[in-house]
């Protein structure tokens, strides 16, 4: 399994609430793709969101996020990480 | 306290090494500003990095990342977040 980072604009004025419905739409179908959404981070000024996942790739990722109704503008591929 | 995701670029081939340094340089200092790091990931394909950290404000969050010879490209004051 691999670790991604994915990166999503246009999120301006997004609520708590917003952000855990648009969340939960993801973790309903995320085992079709072998992909586990771990947390997702959102700034409702810039309309920025972030999102960690671990999966088997990007394509994956991108496939849960486009059939929830919202595409990650980018993926990145997380290789290296520290606390 | 509020929380902040930043963004680094340019960090192309960087190691879990090097990531790790670079880190340390952070939580070093971090404590001058009131700033608490939590997690860093980097992608050495495409050389973007992220920090995920606690803090007063985005400035004080970004004068550590200037002392430590980092700077950021962007600071997100990440307001929700989900599991």
């Amino acid at each position: 399994m691999k670790k991604f980072m994915d990166v999503h604009t246009g999120m301006h004025g997004v609520t708590q609430e917003l952000l855990a419905q648009e969340h939960q739409k993801d973790l309903q179908i995320q085992d079709q793709e072998g992909v586990h959404f771990l947390h997702a981070w959102a700034d409702p000024a810039t309309g920025r969101g972030f999102c960690l996942s671990e999966g088997p790739n990007k394509e994956a990722v991108q496939r849960i996020h486009e059939r929830a109704g919202h595409p990650a503008d980018e993926i990145f591929e997380v290789s290296f990480e520290v606390e």
